[in-house]
């Protein structure tokens, strides 16, 4: 079999789109935010990605059937220069060449859908509790980065200082080799937790580059419950919030 | 070499076939519930499978002589519709890209046979010692899910939580891509101990569905033995019998 | 690069030869064994093989020069028949498939070179001291097993219960394929240490069935400055020698 | 994608160029004396290598940009026979097979350079605080481990005991091939902590066989603030400075 395979639903004719990409990673803060999106968005799922380089594993859904790990893509109208392609999944690439070919897969696929702008979301750990999680950037440009300062985004040097590991930084690595403009958006987490309040800073920045005014409810919702959880852990164990970050490299 | 090799030792023309396939996993349920049919039913051999997927690594046979492991495929002439094709064998590949190779070679030999509808039987690790055990379902269509609980198949919200990790699943995930029908039985099982109570749980439910009648004596001789190595280990340690359920997810 | 690359440093012309392989595993005893013959036959190195399934090492020679680690192959001439391919070496392939690859390629090899007969030499571990190693056997029909046994070859149902591992074992079991005749002997070692006495055993064996006489105080004298450290440890850490054999499996 | 990707910046027109390659390893010795060598002869960046060998990874500069992790070439022009090639990276291959594919590739390019003489660079670990360092050798040819030899390099039998592992070694082993005449230079270095001194005593080996006159006030301020973290830490934690030479064997 090919070692990725895609599976068109429906072929989307799209204008000047913008990519943007959420997978599990570090506090799934990619992937909460992306899904989060292209559900608010109300996304129309058009293609779907297998491979060999996702776990040999499949998922059972509520009524008793099946479906592969996969990638999956979703597009949304909103006319020239604003339609996106929102790219969420169960899993990153097991391995790491598994992690450059899908990489250099998508961004052949996004060059086939005229995408020349991208945004990949990720997590930043930092190791301890963070109450308020600033979003840090990366770009292919030096022009990107000031357009993402002017939204908020923190450049910081030597963050994150073990750069950027999985299909986040890739995109953007070997973006550059396709000729796009890529912005990475990491929201800083603790690492231990999921963190839908670190996806919601994140899709703050995101929604506000991309003029799109969208509802944060269930992300509020979700970080609710985790905060309940985490307190009570903290009560209990006394998980530390100070200072003495370390810095876990990880973003996804 | 060729990644996977198949050597026919015969071609069998089968009516419509339907498809079995065990392989060693949790508990061996899938295993020994596939071996136990093809032996009762008598399954001639006409195929083995070889692969550099596989380990390196020969058995010695009682005379001396040795074999390469593999994967072998029976066959049982039962008439149009009827037909059986059961795969067992002594390993799953060992990476993942080399169980979706397997997987995917041996579903191209399915079609080339005929086969248009898939059993592959598992087993469901519980994480603790299982007095009765339910079969467990997953399927690739609703009509299947359907079917499959007028035998007593349970399909339980949120069963297997991890969905089903190996050859079991990839069949029904890839099966899909090549138009097959394909149920998953799952017999529960501790996941301490090899189980043919278990696989004769699944056995039941499949025979069930095949119209089959077969003698279950071996496998309950079987049974009884393990019973009464785990009933003296249960006196000395105390394995846990109550709820505490872990979904231990590897499936086979 | 090619996976594996051989460089013939002549091409020699052979008549029916016979092909004896011994390569690290467990005890070392393949190698010991291979090298003494091939040393004490006065065998002529005519290839060296490469592969990107070796580690990625280079060994340095008491002149400091370097050499990429490899197997190699001898050939001793003694005429039709009972000419000899020695393949001896520095490893063994790292990763399964790398195994299956190498097998498969020395076996090609081996066959344009007019080989139809292949031992190949191993050690099979007991988890205790040894004082006097059987040569246990294992062949691809049963016509060998039979002349083996004639040899002093033991076959013993079960034994080694988890089959061969490794080159050893995939050269019988691929050889099949290409209409080898093979037999592999293995000499019973502990498993703890290098194993010369056992190596000498597999090559009385050897040495018989192709009617070779050969000296061996080389390996006697190895035998006794390990004899001399193991009994040394034992009087100090009382290595089990009764019985409590644990099959430890790989034989290399 | 091309498991390696080499893009050029500048074909530069050299004369006989000579290769020098430092990667990260033991003590980051060859890294660090490459990269110190590059700078003070004010190497001009000509070559990028990217790889699925590589981790799938992006750096974070200090403006904000990213780039993809990869191995740099960097030319030097001195005249004809002098002139340099010199190869520095953030990583070497992560898989055995991948080093051997990188080793092929670069010299595959070095090849279609004109270069036909190699130095690769890297430290030899001790286990062991080191005061003065040695600078031990291992080469492809007998009269280049003479020259080097009248350049204060120390063959000394048996060292390294465990062979060169990595890209210094398998660009002399693979280099035979290229007709390539190389030598390793390895600096003897503790291998607890990066080595500066260590580097610097490899790069006054390398620019006196190279003719070349450098500073070393760089390496020797980076050493000196080594030094004082190092005994620091012997106060404290008593790191072993006596003879107790444990072979670590990695070289890099």
């Amino acid at each position: 079999m090919d070692d990725i395979v895609i599976h068109y639903l429906e072929k989307p004719q799209l204008e000047d789109p913008v990519f943007v990409q959420g997978l599990p990673g570090i506090g799934n803060v990619g992937k909460l935010a992306a899904e989060h999106l292209k559900d608010e968005m109300k996304g129309v799922k058009f293609a779907e990605i297998y491979s060999k380089f996702f776990p040999p594993q499949v998922l059972v859904l509520d009524d008793g059937q099946v479906r592969l790990v996969q990638n999956e893509m979703y597009y949304v109208k909103r006319g020239k220069g604003k339609d996106l392609v929102v790219l969420v999944g169960d899993y990153q690439g097991l391995t790491p060449d598994g992690q450059y070919e899908l990489a250099d897969f998508v961004l052949k696929e996004l060059h086939k859908l005229g995408v020349r702008r991208l945004f990949t979301l990720g997590g930043y750990g930092m190791g301890r509790m963070v109450t308020k999680p600033r979003v840090l950037g990366a770009a292919t440009d030096k022009a990107l980065v000031k357009e993402m300062e002017g939204h908020g985004v923190v450049f910081a040097r030597g963050e994150p200082g073990a750069g950027i590991v999985g299909a986040s930084g890739l995109l953007l690595g070997l973006g550059k080799v396709y000729d796009m403009k890529a912005v990475c958006l990491m929201g800083e987490t603790s690492g231990y937790f999921v963190d839908p309040k670190s996806a919601q800073a994140v899709l703050e920045v995101l929604t506000k580059v991309l003029d799109i005014t969208i509802d944060f409810a269930e992300l509020e919702t979700r970080a609710k419950q985790i905060d309940q959880i985490t307190s009570k852990l903290r009560e209990v164990e006394a998980v530390p919030e100070g200072p003495g970050k370390e810095d876990l490299g990880y973003i996804g």
